[in-house]
């Protein structure tokens, strides 16, 4: 029996919005196949954006009634990923991901592996721990999916709260730090190091690296934290020539959040033709996902310009990267609707990052 | 004798700035020559966005002692326009244009024409009288720096007061909008629609039209309003065979919010090669301003996909245009100091506008 | 049999928390007895705030599994009224309304009405057809609960859509405007003059007053306008000598939005005691609900003096409103957990509103 | 001779007008006898607030014409306190402080007195050495000014910056954060503790105390950190039976951000009558300036309720403060032109701050 990978993109009116899967299902796909959906949802993608809770809540409650069982078991089984903030001209949808077995022979095809570490302690987030174990998921992902090129990795990941701090500081045990909103950023970080570690795209990371060695970055990262879960869920997305299907996966990375030539490096590898800068109508047709990173460079400047992002106390810096970054991936790939999403520590480049391009084949 | 003309780009630190002003007269501008400058500053780019007044006082407080005048004639000299908003990846930045003569011979190059209108009575503004006149000015502009073909008009006009809506009721006389908001863009319409009635853009103009009628617009024309005014101020863009300099012009319109084409179009033309999409070093050094206007479509969607700039209350519409217009214009030329203006009535079509380049010869 | 009403405060730690009402479920209390939930969430109170329909997602899947039935049956059952918006130092919380059945004899106290209007036609939304429906139904929803004095009006509308735009002038019909946000302060505004109507507090209305005639209001009606909806439905405060319970309700009408002494006096109807200015904490405890409507006087004025409300173009100008009002609500009662809402057309006048206390009796 | 002490209250339309000044001054206000100018603008009162500077440099090119000397040297002689953020119904001010000698006797009155510490290294700020030498100054201003009891001491203090960082580091030094934004806090908090030494409020400060230990702090201090200066200057206000004049001082601690009763005790030491919980309009009209700080509690909570202000992306959370507190404040004094100012790091309790009162006597 030969795999083959779906990928579906719904557009959504408004954050609870599943009409969209909802026909996909009364289409026909099999609600049991689907293994992650990503979501841009239109909140301010930071610590008070609720559109995120709100897409998972009516996600796990429609699909609850499709797979008979609970809204609780839905969110266990199918990791939601759900990135907020569709500045710009960005169009707010949701990629669903499914596979399925084929009696079609193998023909090389995008290929989809998840894996879980085991839950973290509160002293292990932000840490070598969580590290190492991100590390070992994502190799037994890509080995439970025969995974020969590895384009994207997303993982979702636990963040501290003050809960959890108080419980480990009542076993004697340290915590990464103290800040609940900094825990996010170093378990995001610990998250990419450990997809990087996997990768071979880094040989050794230490605690302290976490969160200040930008010089240590995975190329192939998107990490998200989320206050609901306690372990790390994983969800590779590379080509395999185990899998059968229409799809296919590449990536590059984005030196600084202008750069146009590495997301046409992507679009070509993924058989995508940018010609004079933007994908034709046709060639646009064949996007079925752009997925990036977007961040502002600590330094205050793109090749050597000031931007105002992180001096903006009406705009959150991550709301400018996402709409810059937005706009530089519309321009070349002449649609809106692309998973650009913030908080990128240890993915890629400090003011850049991943890119990667999920197409359809050319017929 | 021959003019030419400059056009100086400095970068600024904060919205009262003027030390790279400073050193360009330093090293040899003559003040005097000064007949525009346009910048972008750092503020929201709405209704209580104060970094444009407050970078205007600084130039004219700065300019009146190099002029050795008062800062009010400063202003009534030289034509300021102030665009609020660098969201996204955009610079700060000045932009300082002016005027010279030179023994050498005319050999074609970018020419610089202004004029003024007459000052308007209340019930004018955001009418054909507004219209009209404006288009009377644009040929007076025209002619005087014996202009062959234009591509840039930046025009700066009045708003409706509450004082100045009162003044002409108890005249008698009835005004376009009792809402001072609205008054702004019915101004720049009326200004934008001028300038297409003196470049035979459109045949006719009713009051009607103004404001509503999207089919009627100028592929050249930026408007500003401002309430310092009472006329409009124009400062025509072109290229002439009468004057020299290392200066081009060229334009194009954008006809949605991610047309890169368009922007190729124009850098083509201005001699500029983008390439495989974005210009290479050599020639980003090359384009000395680029000047586009940007605005959310009404439509609320960009090639069929939903955008959220409309129902946005936490960010303004427009300042999410500018954003992507930027990302889309810094993917074509690889710099973020770029002049992205929004409130674009009349000026491009529904959810597009007209981009205008300003580059150095290729030597 | 006598009625008796409730009123339960509970705390939400975020949008979609229904465990403080979980919790009082689990205590005993009927979820069948439910007829309104009011609450104030965490959001923007604008468009794009989300967080009202979470809360309702979130209430409605939670009181479905206890009332066995659909979600959707449950809103139609229960009023669920979300106000977005917690400014200043606001504290997100439900109201749950319940009515039960008791054995002990009537004695006079808080009493609660229901009723809905027919479904409205989109030509009739905004219009006198929907104050005098509202009216009736005012009318027949204290007849049912035999109310003597009624002291705050909660009425749900709709608001018009383009779809139901389209769909009316389809047919050959107007409708008030075209403009959807607009429509949600028609419908309010039309709905505050038909409980003005039916209070005796205006005489006749026009539908040329609706939206403009600020001098038209009712002192009792609070009004919020949801897509969700094609009727009105009403919810009435006030007091009956047919009812039992320990709960009563006053209230009065704020001038302006630092009206202290409006609150005094709703707090001592209520037979609470302000005295020095603030309640004292044993009254504090006796306070279970204050309901105040807020909006920026259109002035631009508080007592001569000028705000920023209405030039604001970061912060809504209703954002400021309700952090005002819930500043000086606060100052009175010395708690944060109060029903702060904006929108406030014909609901008290110019820049002021109703503000309504529902106290526990001393015992 | 008597020193008098005077102190104008103006209204601007914007941060720019200093039409309000200019009539003083025309009115017979001796521009040299103006110690201090404190400003409420209507900017967000974060970092990239310029609606502070813009006022700054309004005021010095306008006085600077009629002191007949530089914007520069204006700036150095009298103590300018911008503070940006008018949210709720707060109204954008001016306070003129100034000082003139009389005939008259000394009859006690406010009295106010100034003083600068040595410039500080950038290894010094937020440290003890700027806690020590502060302290000494306002000793000194105390001194100078013969102040008998002090209620309210205006402090202006430096920041570091990077360039000011990297040059102590050049040097060997160390500084107290690397982070310039916490640099400001810092700085504020020195000096607030500078402040509580000076006046005895605390015995003994450790670096390790400054910016962490909520419970060491001063009841009348309020610091504003700027990047224009390097030294500290200190405005004290207070009552000396040396000075003649109409106005008198008060000040008291509000424990948290709805403490009504703290600005009523403040209201009554400076002999206004909040009657029932706000002035009266003949009371109001004697209220010169209430001043007081506002900042969010680190708890997240209000006398035990939640509030959002800290988690709150599209608001910063200074800027709810000083919305719950004007508001407040408002609803004590029935007038909304107040000096609430954010950042109250030592100064006052953890969620609570000082408030002054200065008024004009009874007559």
């Amino acid at each position: 029996m030969t795999r083959v990978a779906a990928v579906h993109r719904v557009a959504t009116r408004h954050p609870g919005d599943v009409s969209g899967l909802a026909a996909l299902l009364d289409g026909g796909l099999d609600p049991a196949g689907i293994v992650a959906i990503l979501g841009k949802t239109e909140g301010n993608g930071c610590v008070n954006d609720f559109t995120r809770a709100y897409a998972v809540q009516a996600l796990s409650v429609m699909l609850s009634g499709r797979l008979a069982t609970t809204p609780e078991d839905v969110t266990a089984r199918i990791a939601m990923v759900m990135s907020g903030g569709t500045e710009g001209g960005l169009s707010p949808h949701f990629l669903i991901v499914s596979v399925a077995d084929t009696q079609a022979p193998p023909t090389g095809a995008l290929a989809i592996g998840t894996a879980f570490t085991r839950d973290f302690a509160p002293e292990e987030i932000g840490r070598t721990a969580q590290v190492h174990a991100t590390a070992e998921a994502v190799r037994a992902a890509i080995a439970e999916a025969a995974i020969d090129d590895v384009h994207y990795v997303q993982v979702k990941c636990p963040l501290l709260t003050s809960e959890r701090i108080a419980e480990a500081e009542a076993r004697g045990a340290t915590v990464a730090t103290h800040d609940t909103y900094h825990s996010m950023g170093l378990s995001r970080g610990a998250s990419a190091l450990g997809v990087a570690l996997a990768l071979g795209e880094v040989a050794v990371v230490s605690d302290g690296a976490i969160g200040t060695d930008t010089s240590l970055f995975s190329g192939c990262a998107s990490a998200s934290a989320g206050v609901e879960l306690t372990r790390n869920e994983i969800v590779v997305f590379g080509n395999s020539a185990a899998w059968a299907g229409e799809l296919t996966i590449a990536h590059a990375v984005m030196r600084d959040g202008i750069d146009l030539s590495a997301i046409h490096a992507a679009l070509r590898d993924a058989g995508l033709d940018p010609g004079a800068g933007q994908l034709a109508p046709d060639q646009a047709a064949r996007l079925v996902a752009l997925l990036a990173k977007a961040e502002p460079s600590t330094t205050g400047r793109i090749r050597g310009l000031r931007h105002i992002m992180n001096d903006d106390s009406d705009i959150n810096a991550t709301r400018h990267a996402r709409a810059l970054v937005g706009g530089v991936a519309a321009a070349a790939v002449g649609r809106t609707d692309l998973f650009i999403s913030g908080g990128a520590e240890h993915q890629g480049p400090d003011g850049g990052g991943p890119v990667a391009v999920i197409a359809r084949k050319a017929s």
